[in-house]
């Protein structure tokens, strides 16, 4: 079949398949132009990044020059026969500013490719070790770690049940656990604490039921994103994750792909989990993503800690194979550029401090009067909104009111880009908005931030209200 | 556990996990300076570019420009709500480079991807359709589709055994045929008409075996590149799928990541089903990658034909999420940039007649005497040598013997970059080494590659002689 593509208004195959929809215009700084229905909305603050990418913000001169000295510099080979420089000190540097937790890593291009590559690497590690009945991988329920087939097994939600043929066996190999949900699942009875007991109780019994020299990994979000909304894990928990992985002889593997890379530590350094972890407890393997190129590259990347180091070394010492475009030079190369620009202008700082000061006016403003705003979360540069019909039951939109991208509707033509993210059909999880601006941010962007979003959500508040859903 | 990392001599985690092993310096037209064991060897011929990645050669100004501008002119947003123009531009541009038979495309950024996509759309286009019960992937025995689980599902390898647990259901959904590798397996009492026949029955009977009803693809690399060596698909036999497919309305799916993009297109353009396939037997569905992007970026993609497409317009029209670097304005505005120099210069079809007096040239001198070349094989842009221990019986060599590998290093040796694969544990395929050089090179560098690569042919035999392995 040939046919005449004349008349489409778009060739690509993503998001609406008929409609070319919103495109980017430019950006500069934390504000973007976007071209939506032919019309330009200039200067749109985007509090998002896109999806929690850009620490760096849009237009960025130092990392224009960054681009041109890594093209000129950097030449293309296959690169797990033949390696380059900028990948050893991409490496060297996340190392170096991860408190003594890790020792090698692996760069691809997604976080898709680095939950696969860490699938990859713990199956092989256990056969290194002469225990290849160590398969069954352990995670979450409203979990998220990826489009590609392997890092969509070990997520979970609703969007991903169409395609079950092509995952992982949930019998054999993918077991299932509790999402950490503090806001939603903590018992009004229990405290923080016994809540925790309860999730770590879960998962030692299915630790023990599915018989632990089965169990090669556990892997969790450190701070759950796009799937559950900035839920931050109750007191206690990862530890417990870290104690059970340790006791039974299990992977402890933390996703920070939207969380890491300086999103949200309290430290000015990288990792999410050390708002949670001490050094001495980090995760075995972790992977990352998102702000590690900010946009301008397509990288991400596989942290491995000594215990699988030392196995591999002590075994074959060797890994059969690779991404083409593993270790990119071009894409190491300027994702190091961007790294140490945001050390040397100790952007992590300025963003764990706004992002924890836009949270506080957020509560501030939203929980003071009634409207659909249920919880204000997050940690650092990632917060949510959850919406909510009943403030005390907590009750969830019904998925059909599509509350989530409405909101994100309303704050588009209120000049704010916000992630919006729908209801589960389950009332599993009710609508929520994501926020995750770039680094960059300061006072006066917070209070336009809390502005536009107060503004917005009253506005939906009351056409929800208008429509009788609310 | 914490640990110091100052004696390690590497910290990446691919290859050999305890040395950098060797480390490209630079590169420029076909030449590269390649530092291996402390030592830059320079000016080695780049005859594999990579791995069958560089089309325009390295250290290309014109491409240095067309990045810096890319850079400028390109802003991050989560591309499947906030798309781009520079994406829209490249699918125009490939859709209009291939004869009418795709009318959309999505861009990811590895070949592993566009395979992953490729199985969700396949699965999406018959939920759309009402035929929830058309799963079943057919793919076949030593193929090769990407590093990822799904992607490593269709493909069939030894080196894929360990992480069968990953991997799609052998029984349920992930069916298997045969290769088509004619030097290997057509029987000499067979015409090559009659090999494709018995090829073609076994795979009717499958799908008849199978219930016609429950499959949703058949999957086949156009012409394989790592995974068998440039075998081409013997006459009718692409046809012959393609009416498979029609008949038992199953996609028909060719993955083109190697093998596409200009490599071995016979009219000045992009497919290499071009060379057997008319423009009305187009794949359904198809990946590329490699060459797309050059190596200068990390781009890969899916093809998009009217069947699938006008499934999707018909029903839902959307597409739920989607990869965070897909479609990336940087990296498209970059591809379309090397690919339109490509087609200015006119260097597909350079790269079609080069390739070929590379294979005949090659053919005539290593066939010529007695050693270890047992076949040479390939199309345009794309070619390999076998080895074998007897050119009669096609015995392979033992792979313990480790034959690529080591006529890779002495090609190395002897300034030339070639890939050399192992022969597979069960004698299924003998050693083999690829050639995939640059789209500009010329006469002289085609006697080039070939005097190295006799050179390398001798004295790898020489060596095996005295071993008494040959």
């Amino acid at each position: 079949m040939t046919i005449s593509t004349e008349n489409q208004t778009s060739y690509l195959f993503q998001g609406n398949v008929t409609a070319p929809g919103s495109q980017v215009v430019s950006g500069k700084g934390i504000h973007v132009d976007i071209e939506k229905d032919g019309v330009v909305y200039e200067n749109v603050l985007d509090a998002v990044t896109g999806a929690a990418v850009g620490a760096l913000a849009w237009g960025d001169e130092d990392v224009f020059e960054i681009m041109d000295k890594a093209a000129r510099e950097s030449t293309y080979q296959y690169p797990s026969l033949i390696s380059n420089k900028s990948a050893e000190e991409l490496a060297k540097f996340y190392i170096d500013n991860s408190e003594g937790a890790f020792c090698s890593a692996l760069w691809c291009c997604s976080g898709s490719e680095s939950n696969e590559n860490a699938l990859r690497i713990i199956r092989q590690y256990y056969l290194e070790r002469g225990l290849p009945n160590k398969v069954k991988l352990i995670s979450r329920e409203s979990s998220y770690h990826g489009f590609t087939l392997g890092a969509q097994s070990l997520s979970w939600n609703p969007r991903i049940a169409p395609f079950e043929p092509y995952l992982m066996d949930r019998k054999n190999v993918n077991i299932k656990i509790s999402c950490a949900y503090t806001y939603r699942y903590k018992k009004k009875t229990e405290t923080e604490e016994d809540y925790t007991h309860r999730l770590l109780q879960e998962l030692e019994t299915k630790i023990v039921e599915n018989d632990p020299d089965t169990i090669a990994a556990v892997t969790v979000e450190t701070l759950p994103g796009s799937s559950l909304g900035t839920t931050p894990p109750p007191k206690g928990y990862l530890k417990g994750i870290r104690a059970l992985c340790t006791k039974y002889d299990i992977i402890f593997h933390l996703d920070e792909v939207m969380c890491g890379t300086g999103r949200c530590n309290p430290n000015g350094r990288l990792n999410c989990w050390e708002n949670y972890l001490e050094p001495s407890e980090a995760p075995d393997i972790q992977t990352v993503g998102k702000t590690l190129g900010s946009g301008y590259v397509t990288i991400a990347g596989v942290l491995i800690g000594p215990k699988i180091r030392n196995a591999y070394v002590q075994g074959s010492g060797a890994i059969a194979g690779g991404h083409t475009y593993s270790c990119h030079s071009f894409n190491c190369a300027v994702a190091l550029g961007v790294q140490k620009k945001i050390k040397k202008e100790n952007l992590t700082s300025n963003m764990f401090k706004m992002g924890n000061l836009l949270a506080e006016k957020l509560k501030d403003v939203l929980l003071a009067y009634d409207n659909i705003a249920g919880d204000v979360r997050g940690v650092g540069g990632f917060q949510s909104i959850e919406f909510v019909k009943d403030r005390n039951t907590k009750e969830a939109f019904d998925i059909s009111l599509n509350v989530g991208p409405r909101f994100k509707a309303i704050c588009f033509e209120n000049g704010l880009c916000v992630m919006g993210m729908p209801a589960n059909p389950d009332g599993s999880c009710s609508d929520r908005a994501l926020l995750a601006p770039s680094f960059v941010i300061n006072e006066r962007d917070v209070d336009e931030i809390v502005e536009k979003t107060n503004k917005s959500v009253k506005e939906l508040s009351d056409i929800l209200k208008k429509e009788g859903s609310w």
